[in-house]
């Protein structure tokens, strides 16, 4: 099965690496080799911690988009364009598609999601090596998905945390955060919590079986969280966190993150560092809880990777599956 | 699509009413709609919390497993036989199988779990809503999965929690686990943990590849357990559970369940009454955590439910997936 790469950063260097390096396991666990035939890239000559092929490389994402050779494209080229019409164009041709784009996905792209019969995947997309698509996507499949919210923001989390812990100032936990490559050189997508926003709007489509974006979420950021507020809730046992979360109602439903105050000795409030933390409620399954690391490239990688060999799998299962009736 | 229900106890019961009370809904998720069209029962006068239609109900679980009109069997009898040659002779005929059945998988069936072409779905076997299986098969089936450890038992650890909190005896615990329905009459397969080492050899061969049963597992139960054994590691700060993991090695997996003492600050300290957690640490994932209710009808039925789910978009994505060449 040959695959296509759109992108190369973050995420998309420890992707490369694990195809060319780990191509045996891969293929043990596809039940397919899975040959990357085609990489697209901004910066052709941009020193990448994986060595990529030359031949493969190119700079035009739509190319290895609709390159009819190729069966599975990823894209992490992050933002709408080019990677929105590299998606619609390779779902086009039937190809499987699996993304970490959390922008496209509760924005212009939201109506990837409606069409239940393309092959899309998008774990990667929300909470890192988390599982939570995939849990409210087929786990809970049988069940009625009553509310789900949890700490979606790695870097939210590593500010606040950094307040609490350092008696620092919130531009002061930021800057630390950017120190160690949690935060963006521009924060506003995190600490306004339009990245979080983005996650609870994927989560409450998959949750809740309607169509959401990123406007529908009624959301607070933590610009305007303080030493002192934190100081002032942490003298009376509360700790701040970001959190996030969607609840069944009868209309609409509810969609949300802001900062709120939990208590010290909730869960959520031992959620340290960079890491997420989601709940999901369920008709019959109750209360599960899903931890891990939220961001990253590695975390993420694996996420993709996990999409990759089951999408794989699906397309050689199908092949062996359906009797031929002519 | 047209399911058939082996069994009809605490699991099957809320899955048979879903079947018959949620079938729009399930249509929705599935894709097609899911008929019950038959259910094998070991007596067919009992009471149950659900209204079969008579003319489905038959006590010959081998003649549901084996009806040609059937696509997916549902096999929730429990022990070994019939179960084993319905699942058997289901798969046989490439039918879809749904099991629950960890006795089974981690004994003389556990050869079902080696042909990754058969259609088999088995999430509810271990720790009941958590989506650990699925997380295991699928979200890091890219990974290289290092080690997973956890609370497996709901029963033991409820039993533990009672002698700490309550400062009882071993066998008052156990009756008090009996009267809420944790304990089976017969409480040896939880208290020696038999069943938690079923659990383990399960996510041993899913996580690490290899062929594990029952007998793989080093396993210690809590019959040895003391309430002065308790109340001593408590005046230390530490906290009885009885854990079960395994770790990948050069060699065959380690693979193991023992009480164990921990810190009262660790995560596992603060999994409570009937409830799971399972960590698993990959590659490149790192750690990540599950938890969630462990056993009971209802939580189990969602896992059962959510692999049907599974079962049939598979099956109905497979076949228009694949054009028809003659």
């Amino acid at each position: 099965m040959r695959v296509g790469l759109l992108g190369c950063g973050t995420v998309g260097t420890p992707v490369a690496r694990a195809l060319l390096e780990e191509a045996d396991t891969l293929a043990r666990a596809a039940g397919a080799r899975l040959e990357l035939t085609g990489v697209a890239v901004q910066h052709r000559e941009r020193q990448r911690a994986v060595d990529l092929p030359p031949h493969l490389v190119t700079t035009d994402a739509l190319a290895v988009a609709i390159d009819p050779s190729i069966d599975i494209v990823i894209e992490l080229i992050g933002g709408i364009e080019p990677a929105l019409s590299s998606i619609r164009a390779a779902l086009g041709d039937n190809k499987a598609v699996i993304t970490a784009n959390k922008e496209l996905l509760a924005g212009p792209g939201r109506d990837l999601l409606d069409d239940p019969g393309s092959d899309l995947y998008f774990e990667a997309s929300v909470c890192g090596a988390i599982p939570i698509v995939r849990a409210l996507k087929e786990s809970f499949a049988g069940e009625r998905i009553d509310a789900f919210s949890g700490i979606l923001s790695g870097t939210c989390n590593f500010v606040l945390n950094e307040i609490t812990e350092r008696g620092c100032s919130l531009d002061e936990a930021i800057r630390e955060a950017q120190r160690r490559g949690y935060a963006e050189a521009d924060p506003t997508a995190d600490i306004e919590a339009f990245d979080a926003a983005a996650k609870v709007a994927i989560l409450g489509r998959v949750a809740f079986g309607v169509p959401a974006g990123i406007e529908d979420v009624a959301r607070q950021g933590i610009r305007g969280i303080s030493r002192s507020l934190i100081a002032g809730a942490a003298s009376q046992g509360l700790v701040c966190k970001l959190v996030g979360g969607g609840r069944r109602t009868p209309n609409s439903p509810e969609l949300w993150v802001k900062p709120v105050f939990v208590a010290a000795d909730d869960p959520l409030a031992h959620v340290t560092g960079a890491q997420n933390s989601v709940l999901v409620e369920t008709s019959r399954a109750g209360r599960v809880v899903l931890n891990g690391a939220g961001a990253g490239g590695d975390p993420t990688a694996a996420a993709v990777l996990g999409d990759l060999v089951s999408a794989a799998r699906r397309r050689a299962h199908a092949s062996r599956l359906i009797p031929c009736v002519a």
